[in-house]
């Protein structure tokens, strides 16, 4: 089907040849749909997933041309790759892929984390093969091949992040394909992007996935009173709670010193205000509260929030 | 204007013949609306609000039958007065209302702790005025008169605290209120009350305040990365951080015990966390996932989500 014309008003070539999504879940099925609906991002997409039902489920929603159980087959005679899976999963299918990615193929991938991904795959990485890291964040708290939708990524940074002296047409391609998809591209080293995800995601997700613990372990207590009375910021957090397992184990297992990093800090300042709050010192908590105020401003006028 | 017949399709007959709203922005506002919008909360509406700025919007609004500077003349020949006001300011209006208080009289309020109010309030009380403090736990993230709406705590849980031996008849009509404004009621000790709002509600406020201060010092580091990529889970914590600064301050600083002892468990769990970061227990970090996981389905459930 995609090996047809390209959709009605794109006149440019696509990007890719043969593209294969290893992971079709909510950020690969994603990409599928995206591509699929543009025609010029790819001329045949390819999808391998590890699960029958998740295979199956593809064939069934039509997000792909080829659907391969066999990722080593799936990857053959593509000129892109884009790993899709959780990041914690990279190093093993980087065995099984590697010995079949043909010479001048792109391999990218849309991982929450960027050191780990250079340190998992380039190792592996045959001669002429070009590693150019990507991370599309953008998300919901939904996942597999059912949650993706084409417009995720409009209007949502992906960073990327080429080791030095990757080769520059590389990054051009990967580039295009997320401005394609509707992002704003950002170009970062894996160490800088690392910290800043640890702050502005990580850390906020296991602040979240600790409170409702901490919350539950009280709920227990008070005989459920906890949950009946889940005031607005309680909710908001249980939004944060509720992703993926495997994805988020991942992410903190592969980002471990920028999160103990942030947690580190963050903690500092929760004490300070806690100390705050049993000395009453008043000044103090409003200039924390002032302060919070101001940089929902500035986010308003970045259009992040 | 509420001296007219009451509104078309209530037939009851007001619960308060002269009403008295003691601050009011985003909350109080919000009752005045009701009140007028329903006609069977109140015959005769009065606001009071100490900057000339509010009694003057109040007024442009047309929000209440009386605008009233002073708080004493305000409340003299009410048979309800609801204080809408930061916490921190309930023994000062206090001292300026108790000598003008009618015999029979309700007073309540609005605010986010219960046992500071009972500790303030009380000693002031006159001889045949019923204290039954109100905690409506609905909000924006806006402040002032413009911000209310009649349809702010519709759906949302008011949580009542009289003390023990309150006229029930006092307490009923509060009930009775808050009913009509379309909340779910529920009867709490205030010592039960401050330990479940401090877990579901003033932490995460103060996690929230605190970690966009946390990331601001980063973003210096980083020159405006962070800002730049606030992703979903830093953007949610932002739009609680973007809270009133009276009210949270006071709120703190009338619920010290209990944030404390919420802020002490909730480190703990943090540092846990970490640590199962720090040495890579996949299943620890596994755990707390699913049971972020698993509150959020409580909670819709609950139809708190």
């Amino acid at each position: 089907m995609a090996d047809a014309a390209p959709a009605a008003g794109t006149a440019e070539a696509p990007l890719f040849e043969r593209l294969c999504i290893i992971g079709p879940g909510l950020i690969g099925s994603s990409i599928l749909r995206v591509a699929r609906e543009r025609g010029d991002i790819a001329r045949h997409l390819v999808a391998t997933a590890r699960s029958e039902a998740t295979l199956a489920r593809v064939r069934e929603l039509g997000l792909a041309d080829t659907v391969e159980a066999d990722p080593g087959r799936a990857v053959e005679g593509c000129d892109g790759v884009i790993l899709c899976v959780p990041v914690g999963s990279y190093a093993g299918v980087m065995a099984r892929i590697a010995p079949h990615l043909s010479p001048g193929c792109v391999l990218s991938d849309a991982g929450s984390t960027k050191g780990s991904v250079i340190r998992d795959l380039t190792p592996l990485l045959p001669k002429g093969v070009h590693l150019v890291p990507a991370h599309p964040m953008a998300g919901t708290e939904h996942s597999g091949p059912d949650a993706g939708f084409a417009e995720l990524f409009k209007g949502r940074w992906c960073i990327l992040t080429p080791p030095p002296g990757t080769d520059p047409a590389a990054v051009a391609r990967v580039r295009a394909l997320w401005e394609r998809a509707g992002s704003m591209i950002e170009v970062l080293d894996a160490t800088t992007h690392d910290k800043v995800v640890a702050i502005v995601s990580h850390l906020p997700h296991l602040i979240a996935f600790t409170i409702v613990g901490t919350a539950d372990d009280l709920a227990q207590e008070t005989r459920e009173a906890v949950l009946r009375f889940a005031a607005s910021g309680f909710r908001d957090f249980t939004r944060i709670a509720a992703s993926d397992v495997d994805m988020w184990r991942d992410v903190f297992l592969n980002n471990r010193e920028a999160v103990l990093e942030m947690l580190a800090r963050f903690t500092e300042d929760a004490q300070a205000f806690g100390r705050a709050v049993r000395w009453g010192e008043a000044g103090f908590i409003e200039d924390r509260i002032k302060r919070g105020r101001k940089i929902r401003r500035s986010l308003i006028e970045l259009k992040q929030a």
